[in-house]
């Protein structure tokens, strides 16, 4: 059996080292020449809305799916000409807009902070009036890491995020005060089986997320599990999908959708049974789901701009690392650790030494 | 850093999908036009003996390894003036010789069964004399998995025994009745820091493994780590190490080593801490050791001539798929699954499934 995947980042890389084992090969396009899942796949570059790169690697693949939710919808419409690709349009259309987005998350019950579209400046005066400030003025599409989104504290500062987010369609989100930021990864099957990752609970700086704690017996756990599972069903979705929330004394409210395996499952490597990646490539390839079941307590610390000496990283116990050969620069994920313990009293001293270390080497 | 293998097998595709974790770039050279580390290394194909080859391998890498020990001692001598080669050549000449590795044992009080050289045919009949029958005839040089290797039950088998095996240098080796069949992975660093795995216990049939079982604590850990660790010092080894067992009623015998990972430590990829192959790249390179700590019990079973269908074996509890992509063959070891639990008086029921559908592909 024969993957494709649209990019060629360090997800693509993550997903190609569980699809090999997995007797799958893998084939990705990306338009950089040495993008840094090269190495571990059957590498095309060309541009994804290039109809002939397109052709080449659904001509060489079995199934498509991608790495990413930026994916050109006219790539995915061709791409669905040749053969399968999961998730499928409807899951991506959807989570390209922040607005229909959180518009399905209202029509399936799923509580959200308070929105409002935001089409002019006018809108936006509207919108601020109803929800209030602070609020977040955010791009409907193509946001990522914190990109895309600025915060309005006072009514002087409407029309000048309205420019600086270059007066496109946006979508206004109240502010919304919260206890923790939670994610939920689920994964489900073609013929609708599902199945739930513990919760993990989430710490981002400038946007990017910098911290993955992964408990077992989270008291979230169920609601969260419900939550997305109307998701998943709606969408009639395919694959790994992480579902971002923020935990409010109202409750469980949801923030966005990732289409894809995410940063914040990235402890599942060594904390799951089954990783998200292995479980993606599963689903996606009409294999059965493999357990979502915790292997003990994990925790994953992103390296943000360099990373840091290697030999200093697995030094540490019960410490594992992944790099994804990238070069460094500001503000990119160069690659994480995950440590992973069966004795859940550890893990807060375990984690420690390597917040440390990823704090010595990243930027900001 | 960059790491050269020898051989292109599925030894060298699992040591690479635990390299580009670590973010070390993997490059091999083998023979075959496609062999199975292929898709995940920067593939050369060229003879083992092949000077433009070894030294292209060399100038790509900055370390070279090895995943078998039938590699020609030129070509490590080759490489040796490139840069270094672990495990080093005197590990490699004993291992390459059956008859100087049983010296070797016998010099660092590593107990085996009787054995005695056997140069031409008036030497099988006094070694036979001094060891009795039933013994083992075995070639010196380059047996593997059963092969180069014969039964002598009466005094007519000899001389049959030793044309069959083509008249060359051989060792007969006492036929030691065993309890169990075991093997210690050990692990050394260049500084000499060493790590031992959990012993496995072994069982082949027509001289090919077929399962390996783990479990933490067993009885005669701390003895088969005195004799793997009193080789490793000798040799002043780096990188893994197999070295095979007999239990019997007068202790442990060693039977052989393997200067290299080894199927029998498969099942470190889930049920230890750091995988065998992890390690094995580790030391080479001069990083950090892993932990070699067991996670739960765990137990590993080879698919020998076909692969089962991977939906059969994905829908297995606890089961962890390894395909090598290999084109099935009589004999060839094409794949292997992994059973890990937390809960040991589980491994037993969690193991016969697989060994069923195991069963079911394999030729005789």
């Amino acid at each position: 059996m024969r993957l494709g995947i649209l990019g060629g980042g360090q997800l693509a890389r993550m997903l190609a080292l569980s699809a090999h084992p997995l007797g799958i090969s893998v084939a990705c396009l990306d338009p950089a020449p040495a993008a840094c899942a090269a190495p571990v796949t059957n590498y095309l570059q060309g541009a994804y809305d290039d109809p002939s790169g397109l052709a080449e690697l659904a001509g060489r693949t079995d199934v498509v799916t991608y790495e990413f939710e930026n994916v050109p919808a006219e790539s995915v419409r061709v791409l669905s000409e040749h053969g399968p690709i999961h998730p499928g349009p409807g899951a991506l259309a959807t989570a390209q807009d922040r607005l229909f987005e959180k518009q399905l998350f209202r029509k399936l019950g799923i509580p959200t902070p308070g929105f409002a579209a935001v089409g002019n400046p006018a809108d936006l005066q509207r919108a601020v009036s109803e929800l209030g400030l602070p609020a977040i003025l955010k791009t409907r599409r193509l946001g990522y890491d914190g990109k895309g989104q600025k915060l309005l504290r006072v009514p002087g500062d409407l029309d000048q995020a309205w420019e600086a987010l270059g007066a496109v369609p946006c979508i206004l989100e109240a502010f919304v005060p919260f206890e923790r930021e939670l994610s939920v990864i689920a994964v489900r099957a073609p013929n609708g089986n599902r199945a739930f990752y513990p919760l993990s609970e989430n710490t981002h700086r400038e946007g990017i997320l910098r911290l993955a704690l992964s408990r077992p017996g989270d008291p979230q756990q169920e609601t969260a599990e419900t939550l997305v599972g109307r998701l998943v069903d709606d969408l009639d979705y395919v694959g790994v999908i992480a579902l971002e929330l923020f935990q409010t004394s109202e409750g469980l409210l949801a923030n966005e959708f990732a289409p894809r395996v995410h940063n914040s499952g990235h402890w599942t490597i060594e904390g799951a049974e089954t990783s998200q990646f292995e479980n993606h490539v599963r689903a996606v390839m009409g294999l059965p789901l493999g357990s979502t079941a915790a292997v003990g307590h994990a925790a994953m610390v992103n390296f943000i701009g360099a990373m840091p000496e290697p030999a200093a990283i697995l030094t540490l116990p019960d410490t594992h690392l992944h790099a994804y050969d990238k070069a460094p620069r500001a503000g990119r994920k160069v690659g994480h650790a995950s440590v992973r313990t069966l004795d859940g009293a550890q893990l807060d001293a375990l984690v420690q030494p390597l917040q440390r270390l990823a704090n010595e080497v990243a930027d900001g």
